[in-house]
């Protein structure tokens, strides 16, 4: 049995990659103990391969006021709406690991409404849900809301940049057909 | 009368930004004769402007198929989609300029299906506004019937890359309450 | 290169016209320099042709509590709903007319949400907007709002009736192809 | 018990209305044996209502292609859309009579998909239905399946100018909150 | 002419059936004077025609602080949201019949928000519509509006258990394309 | 730390129930080790707990042409669009244990248009979702589609069937903010 193929668009060979893709992919191996698909999916067009990591690193990484957690939250709930395979699969088990709750990444999957959240995260998904889904109605009462809720002016940005970062990722993968590895499907799933 | 306000998130001054910004700013506004917001409101977080801006050149300056005109169609019609002023305004512009076409800006920001399009153009806006608007319907029959048109592989996946990162920059523009350079308003309406 | 036709169907030669038809559309050519194609597509159905104008003036010229400007507003608003060309081209250089606003146009036919408008402007637009696209959700909450903002009753059948007029109007322009004539991308744009 | 109102707005006394109205109100009274109340609801605005019954003469009385049943038809699927009560009641009740087919009229208002029509009659109100919920999304295609259907150009402008009426009329109706007479509902029913 | 087929799926003979559905069939014949479609339809898969009505009487017959008017408000509401004819024209009968209202069925399925409804009934049914239409939103706000509408916990259930059966009706209703019996037009339809 | 309600309802004690009802439970628990929620929460209407199982059985045990794993993939993908979280974690277990593939069910959650299905099943549940979402689309053309695919009529009645009884499945559940148990979300995750 041949394995499924990881995109509908032509992946290339590790081995042919720029030198600087090959070390990102190869670190991410270390790390991780695999190489989540995105890498190679994205590698056939270098300069948005590094225009992409450098997004999500400046976004993801960014030390601010929502923790780790919430911020794979927003990418679950936000690709979830969207019906990305790849982004809720591989964030999914994220949300997972950094909520160290078993439960919660296909909980957000399914109906963030119904999820175990705290006030204040249901409505962090309330208006990136809005942002994803109508943006065209995000205003400024949205961002009163958040603030309301405690959130400061840098979260909203936050909030707003990771939800248009995965709008960005949820297309790049449906346009490609991107497949989430197997090992997402089960990392994580072990209590908390 | 005072000026309104660029974006509803503070921005910060130019001679407090890093070298970088400043240049690319410098070198835009030496370019074009002014400074177009989007570089002022993504100025607050140096790093995703610079993943911004770096991923921008790399789809949008990039040689193939598409013409410049053609990705500005693109940016316009999915913009529209998402009723985004600062992207229909700013990228109608460019639409003008590139196409020479005084009036084609406007026609595919009110309804793409009516403007003076070749027909090979209005199935890559079909195909756009669908990995637009309901990306998870988006599939290999779509891909299909752009190749049958005569798009490449590589010009099917800029199609999706452009949409993709205007998917990004509309929910910046919402997030931000980005406004649009009166200047944009009138550049290139004069007859081609 | 042929001129593009103004409509799929088939548009009568002035000279064929009854003479009521003739006069009026003499009389717009001599005030406003060229006849709006809406006339000549319309003319295929003289009785029709009657009783449209004799509506619109009774709805657009009545003097009431809006302004001209505010008429023309609902008009592009709406109008922008339902990607008509002809009525957001077409009425968008109205408001830009009526308002002496150079960009007040383009900015309603994107968003009316973030155009620049007084706050009862933006309300009224929301009652017009629900009218068009929900009329089934519209009811004694929606009037209520607009007379607590200092609307009268027959403001708000102003608004309404607009508002319904124009949903008839969009219609007539996507069922006949109705092409906006060039002169209206480009009247009243020079700043106000 | 007190009879409920017709019309959220003020519907004027029969002897202060101008002369012409007053006269076209009372023919409908004497051929019909009452009075709809679509002429005390709109007659408070004199021009309008002049308008309006001359617009609705001129589409609903012109003879063509269509048949009356045809043509009431288009205005019950196409109300029914729009949940108009009093649009949907009345001209259920000309369905009915129109017709001769006591069921015809409800089975429309519910879902014309499952109606007793011929298919010709199925076709044309799926483009009447297009026309009224996705005005933006009709075109040369749609067009074209009523003409192969043996519709003529003319037939198809009658099906379009009466969505379109109905689509005025319809929000007109929303905006008034105008209620059907109670002899609509009964009116047609005995079996044919 | 022959008669309308009932349902596109092959309806088994009475006389084929097994004794117990023959016996519930024979008993609503006795009871209202014609066999309604539905137990035709449903009973050719006995085991589903038995689940179907035990549930049925389970929830429309159970005593409880709704009425069976109400009951049957709630059925004409959401069936009506599914466009399903025969469940609107059916259950239209026995809102008339149970409210002795011969308006009600229709006023209910066209619009329920324009029909002659107490302030809690209106209430009743938005929140039955939502339940039906756009159930993953459903939340504790929803239930909270009910009881402070004086509804009961067990109120609220039984608004819920009709909406969902319904969603089962309607569904099983479009699948075999079952049709109305002709009695049902103009049951309760004298005036009350 | 208290456990998290399994609805917002109250839940019986099992000793308070009916016999025939504890021994559904008893005899569910036995088999499978603990006691899935559904048969908790609708424990507390015994008629409606008796009905509901008695369809369940009758539509998910029939022998027919479809198989086990196939019918829980219409009860998730269906479940998935109605975002309940009971029935898409309790029933992606079971197309895990069914289809003996540890990641089909959360594939078909996401979205079945890329999940690892044959084309008939694709085909299946793009009839399904139809009837789910949209039933007043459903008609001939989708029963034709799914006969040429090679499903029998008895095959589309249980399609349809199955369908229908999780449209209610979903609304109780979204009702009584049902909560799957955790068993559910590690169940069959084992590779096949």
């Amino acid at each position: 049995m041949t394995e499924p193929a990881i995109s509908s668009f032509d992946v290339p060979a590790l081995e042919a990659l720029p030198v600087d893709l090959r070390e990102r992919i190869e670190a991410v191996r270390a790390k991780t103990g695999f190489v989540p698909n995105v890498f190679l999916v994205l590698a056939r067009r270098p300069d948005e391969f590094r225009a992409f990591f450098t997004y999500y690193d400046a976004v993801m990484l960014r030390q601010g006021g929502l923790t780790k957690a919430e911020k794979e939250m927003i990418v679950v709930a936000t690709s979830a709406a969207n019906q990305c395979p790849y982004c809720v699969i591989a964030h999914g088990a994220l949300v997972r690991l950094f909520s160290k709750n078993p439960r919660l990444g296909d909980q957000i999957a399914v109906n963030y409404r119904q999820a175990d959240l705290a006030p204040r995260q249901r409505l962090m998904l309330d208006a990136a849900l809005k942002l994803a889904q109508a943006p065209q109605t995000f205003g400024a009462d949205d961002v009163q809301a958040l603030l309301a809720a405690g959130f400061s002016r840098e979260d909203v940005w936050d909030i707003g940049a990771i939800t248009a970062l995965f709008a960005l990722s949820n297309r790049l993968a449906h346009l490609s057909d991107m497949r989430p590895n197997d090992e997402f499907f089960t990392m994580g799933r072990e209590s908390g």
